[in-house]
């Protein structure tokens, strides 16, 4: 099976048609293969770093191409040289730069989102201000608040960026609101310039339906700090014997793409993701990469009010908790429930 | 989980946040639940059509955004309402439109692949001369295939299409040469513009590395054949319990998003696929679907040369029979192999 990935990745042809210079400069190397359970292998392949080709389309295919296609191979881990690293810029902002702009430095940040789908552009505009005035540091749309048409995304953009801005005038915080991009590629960077004109600093985008490739894009040509949404991810990671770890997909190669910010699911959720895999996640985000900056991990999903202060303990302090419905459900209004929130985590 | 799902993908928040206005216009309504088998229960859930809001990112999210992240609900069937599909133009050929491009009526078309990597790009064109002067139909870049420069994408393309139109002046042959387009973003419309203007009619491209969304773009805006490669789409359908069923991502996915000829793993080849799942594929690519042109399927993967003609029997004629390394592995020359090939299935 080793073998036959390493050609797979690479050449895909029968192996009475790779000649020795094909073998010696194209087909991967095993490096090893070790027995680590009863019938389960983990064979570790070196591909030459240029292979890659100077794209990530060609990089994820030279990783998992059609070996994706094998219901029992999983990706446990990919180690890159720095010659590829150093051809992605990373994350424009990242971990240390989005405290300098929002000035906060000592504490995990915290984010939430608008939603129900189904409200009014108003109802949105007011609740993102509550947020802000309770101190909230990043308040974004939710990812099922797509709009059909420019203009309701404009409408609702400009009253929210703007009901954040008068809470940061009064109170002195630096709120950001980061709206959600999703809409037609042709009309993605009308949204986009739209969001910028009117004060916005950063976007919501799911990689998996924008295309991971479009979010490297903008990230390298927009200025923009980027939120990434992992719908439609779980299928690259949430199977035992196919895919890749969830590290590798939501923490490493996101922050490849540039994304500031990965959403996952956390553990102990709606979803039954491990604790293991979630911290990792947060781990090859914030770890050293060549020279990309560090990205934030945003555990999320039914995340409970009360569990706030032990997930800072998990993931320490450059974090983004996001919590939305729970603290939409709080007793209090959503800028006293803020407030409560940071005190909680402060 | 039913329940969950019609919750997780429109609005995601607690019940008791949903108000009756909410459950009414936006929550999934749950039509019906059966059991299937032991503790495997099936469940049909209708969404409202508008929630789709014109874009495919917003439809991948509203089938199976968060509830991909659980590892125990596959999506097995989706039914589009004609609003929906009326939007999506489509694949710009189809089976009908490049039948009459290449006139050939009475029999699946055959298709080879240009590789291994590794080789000159003069070494590829002779290959492509030769396949089209033994009467194949269509020659495409194998998908590892890649340039790292614009420049030797240019000179490959060059050189095969020039190769293929000086054996069709001999031959009075119409065979096609399909380039394989993935490098950055920001550089795909030159070479494709370049490919264009060589006298190319279509490409080879990766919707899962490049973006499904951005396939559909460039389907819309460019009159090219699209065949679509599968590296990297196993992980959404060969798991049994999470993803999509195969015909669902290969076959009704692909020719929405424009896709004239969707290339599949097959059965019997070198992966474990069902003969059901992909006969099911080629129906999806092929059935009714609104006003949108039949697409062609493109069984592959590991194919015997011997087995044209069962595979012919099996997916009928209007099948792109995609022959690689096994075609290149035949004793005699390409041209003579191409021959010998399209008697057998002819």
């Amino acid at each position: 099976m080793a073998r036959g990935a390493a050609v797979e990745q690479t050449v895909e042809v029968p192996d009475s048609l790779i000649t020795g210079e094909i073998e010696e400069d194209i087909v991967g190397n095993i490096i090893s293969i070790d027995e680590v359970g009863e019938g389960v292998y983990e064979a570790d392949i070196s591909f030459r770093a240029e292979l890659w080709a100077g794209h990530l389309g060609q990089l994820l295919n030279l990783v998992y191409g059609n070996t994706s296609m094998n219901p029992h191979i999983k990706v446990c881990d990919i180690s890159l040289p720095n010659s590829v690293l150093d051809a992605f810029p990373g994350p424009n902002f990242g971990v240390d730069g989005l405290r300098e702009k929002l000035q906060v430095y000592d504490r995990p940040l915290v984010c939430s989102a608008l939603k129900p789908r189904g409200k009014s552009n108003g109802y949105y505009a007011e609740l993102a201000g509550q947020f802000a005035r309770g101190g909230g540091d990043l308040i974004k749309d939710d990812h099922n608040l797509v709009s059909a048409s420019f203009d309701d995304f404009a409408d609702r953009v400009s009253r929210c960026q703007h009901a954040v801005e008068r809470a940061n005038a009064r109170t002195g915080g630096k709120c950001w609101y980061l709206p959600y991009l999703s809409c037609r590629l042709e009309e993605m960077e009308k949204r986009l310039e739209y969001a910028l004109a009117q004060g916005v600093n950063g976007i919501l985008i799911a990689p998996m339906t924008m295309g991971l490739e479009v979010v490297r894009s903008l990230a390298e040509r927009y200025p923009i700090f980027i939120m990434s949404h992992p719908t439609m991810t779980g299928s690259m990671y949430v199977n035992t014997t196919n895919g890749m770890e969830m590290a590798l997909y939501m923490g490493m190669l996101m922050r490849l793409i540039g994304v500031d910010a990965s959403v996952f699911t956390n553990y102990g959720g709606r979803f039954n993701l491990s604790m293991e895999d979630c911290l990792r996640t947060a781990d090859r985000l914030r770890e050293p990469m060549s020279g990309l900056k560090r990205s934030w991990p945003v555990p999320a999903g039914g995340m409970q009010y009360e569990r706030m202060n032990i997930l800072k303990e998990a993931y320490g302090n450059d974090t983004i908790l996001l919590i939305g419905g729970s603290l939409l459900e709080h007793d209090e209004s959503l800028e006293t429930a803020t407030k409560e929130l940071i005190e909680i985590i402060s």
